[in-house]
């Protein structure tokens, strides 16, 4: 797919100031802090007029209770938590796929929310097959078997004497999106794209243990199998488990949440989630794939002619725009800084561009720093929204060249029909007048 | 300072096979992976015999009860929490300089436990003068006055209405280590160097606000105010204010901890921590500082001749070895990796040389990308304890070629007397041939 019809310097002046402001690469230049000392007094006084933005001047200093009182002592030998009023902020079940029972069940991420690229671990999206085990670490172990020369067993603490990596990856489930194909059901950006988050992952390269367990010549796939009460487990091809594979114990500087396969999970960079299996126990080795019901009745593609793809693992380049996004409201006409996340599992994000009329026009959005291979990039825009009705939606690009698709795009190659997964269309949002932001997948 | 005396090329090869493998930048090459296949058999045998890494064959495939039965039922619509097994893994008090009194208080980060970069907002580092605050964000203002043309005032939403950029950046108190100059007192890494954390901050340049503001040209000093009981407050140099700091509501993708300044903080990147005034709700512009007690009495560094040195902001170059560090034990001869922390208020990292004699021989770490301005950098080297005594120790250099100093080089420049502040000094833990590791500070 081509990209076409970038527009540049169009903006007025004082959005391209406020642009400016938002790129965190230009941020330390004195010519931009020049820049900005002339052109923000003319933003500043047209947003106190035009959307009340330090609108009222401060007439006396008044000083705040919490000022006058000693504060709350806290327990100072703890686990932190967050302010009570941030208590809405929290993972959420789907309100489109409800679920009559909670063994095989799933919670999102509430990306709205979401400031930086890192997700908390406390709000990271969650995807279970059987319940949540509650492993001691002490008493799990790994086996490494199948088509190798030693067959190996390690406890957890053989495996943290191997030397570790910690490295920034995205982790997206399959099914992310698959109630927003053809029409709006998802309110929120929590509930339509909340199966994505990211996080640094610490572990060792599986390649070390299998390089020590000598595989055979004519090792071709490698199963992954967790400690969980479904036995959830995948068939992975050995060049990728070889390539970058993990076996991760830490999750952003701490030890995994049970939840996300604590002790112990693969981790796939790049992959759809579920195949860095959690609760890890064992890898066997062989010269063909399992064609477990993973891989056969779930987690596969319909196609054109009734024929389904199997083993379609890479998450392709994706974007959404984060805010404002469905079930915001925007107070009135004036300047509003859009923001989104843009991923692909094939390499970093080179390029977003965004639209406000529904795709006709696109413009560059500015990207944030650091741009890591296979992690989340956050784009950045500065809005003037005149008041009437939009349609805006993102468009990624990534260092492949790939293009984010539309979902008309997709239909054409593939069959859109059941729980259709990897959905990584462009979405978009509509803005009515009376600013009202609402999901707009038709 | 020069650096010196960097041995290299005289590890054994199974060290230098495993040093390559905690190498992520040669993590994904092909080159790496044969290099592996040929070179990890060898220490793959040699770990088995020599320190019961992978000892044990696999002789037959216990199921784990895990995996007999269903899993927990977990609260979906919720804030994760650590697994009940990491109980342990929290901040702590100083077991040195023992408060009897919680208002003015401090915890420190278990780096101990700490993996990759990033410390989670739970055990990151905290330090409050008068207690912890609540504040309601929807009662919270910001004011900005003194020599400005308008004086202006914010409510949380008007802040958040402007474009922000989120960074990677470390914050270390300036009292980090004051309890360990001339004599071993702390017994963990916990003790001596928990005033230290990194994290993703999400917020505005304060340089935004100033120019909208509208500043006297004759201004020279800007004043932080928070809102807690202490009314804790610092001037800072106006080229600083205006160059890179932030009014930060974000950490690690959420928004601030209460005892991080919850609902607004100010954050000036590389300084001391006292600087990035938490519960932030004033900034007075002046054309000199405030000369406040946190500048007079606290906050100052004892220099010779009873002269004592003020506004002395920025925590220079500093590291230190993690694991192993004291209160840990080493199980036997063997190979272990040996892993830290370097930061530097002045840049980014460009090497860190890592001695196990005390600092007769150094050899040089390798880091860990990314390699990001004032933000934490991992580093590792693979070590093969002979069994005997060792003095284990690192020291960084940055980006502006400075080294990190001795103590005794220290000593030399200042006047080690009193709470001592900014302890950037090369720290060495013992290692005793029963395997202990201790503090080792003489």
């Amino acid at each position: 797919m081509q990209r076409t019809d970038v527009a540049r310097g169009s903006k007025s002046r004082r959005a391209a100031a406020m642009d400016k402001a938002a790129d965190p690469s230009s941020f330390q230049t004195q010519a931009r802090r020049s820049f900005l000392r002339s052109g923000m007094a003319l933003v500043g006084a047209t947003v106190a007029s035009a959307s009340g933005i330090a609108a009222a001047r401060a007439q006396r200093l008044e000083i705040p209770r919490s000022a006058l009182e000693m504060g709350r002592i806290i327990e100072l030998e703890a686990y932190g938590m967050p302010s009570k009023f941030e208590a809405t902020v929290k993972r959420r079940r789907s309100d489109v796929l409800v679920n009559r029972q909670n063994w095989s069940d799933w919670s999102m991420t509430p990306l709205q929310d979401q400031l930086g690229i890192i997700t908390p671990n406390g709000l990271f999206f969650e995807r279970h097959h059987a319940g949540v085990p509650d492993i001691d670490p002490d008493k799990h172990t790994l086996v490494i078997h199948g088509m190798v020369k030693q067959p190996l067993k390690f406890s957890m603490s053989d495996l943290m004497r191997y030397p570790s990596v910690s490295t920034f990856y995205f982790l997206e489930c399959s099914g992310n999106g698959l109630t927003d194909w053809t029409k709006a059901a998802s309110t929120t950006v929590q509930q339509s794209h909340g199966l994505l988050s990211c996080a640094q992952w610490t572990g060792i390269p599986v390649s070390t243990l299998l390089d020590e367990a000598g595989m055979d010549p004519a090792a071709k796939w490698v199963l992954f199998e967790g400690a969980d009460g479904s036995a959830h487990a995948r068939s992975i091809p050995i060049q990728k488990v070889m390539a970058d594979t993990l076996l991760v114990y830490g999750q952003n500087g701490e030890r995994l949440r049970p939840e996300q396969g604590y002790p112990l999970r693969a981790f796939i960079p790049g992959w759809e989630g579920n195949v860095s299996v959690k609760w890890l126990r064992r890898i066997k080795v062989s010269d063909q794939p399992w064609n477990l019901r993973s891989e056969t009745a779930r987690y596969t593609d319909p196609m054109p002619e009734g024929k389904w793809r199997q083993f379609s693992f890479v998450m392709e380049c994706k974007s959404v725009i984060t805010r404002p996004s469905g079930g915001m409201k925007l107070s009135g006409p004036g300047i509003y800084p859009l923001e989104g996340f843009a991923w692909s599992g094939n390499g970093t994000i080179k390029a977003v561009d965004v639209t406000f009329d529904g795709g006709k026009n696109w413009r560059e959005a500015a990207l944030e720093e650091p741009f890591l291979d296979r992690c989340l990039t956050r784009f950045r825009y500065v809005w003037e929204w005149d008041g009437g009705p939009a349609k805006i939606a993102s468009r990624a690009v990534d260092s492949t060249g790939y293009v984010q698709p539309t979902v008309a795009q997709i239909a054409k190659a593939r069959a859109l029909a059941g729980f259709v997964q990897h959905h990584n269309g462009i979405f978009p949002w509509s803005v009515s007048s009376n600013g009202e932001v609402k999901n707009a997948i038709v």
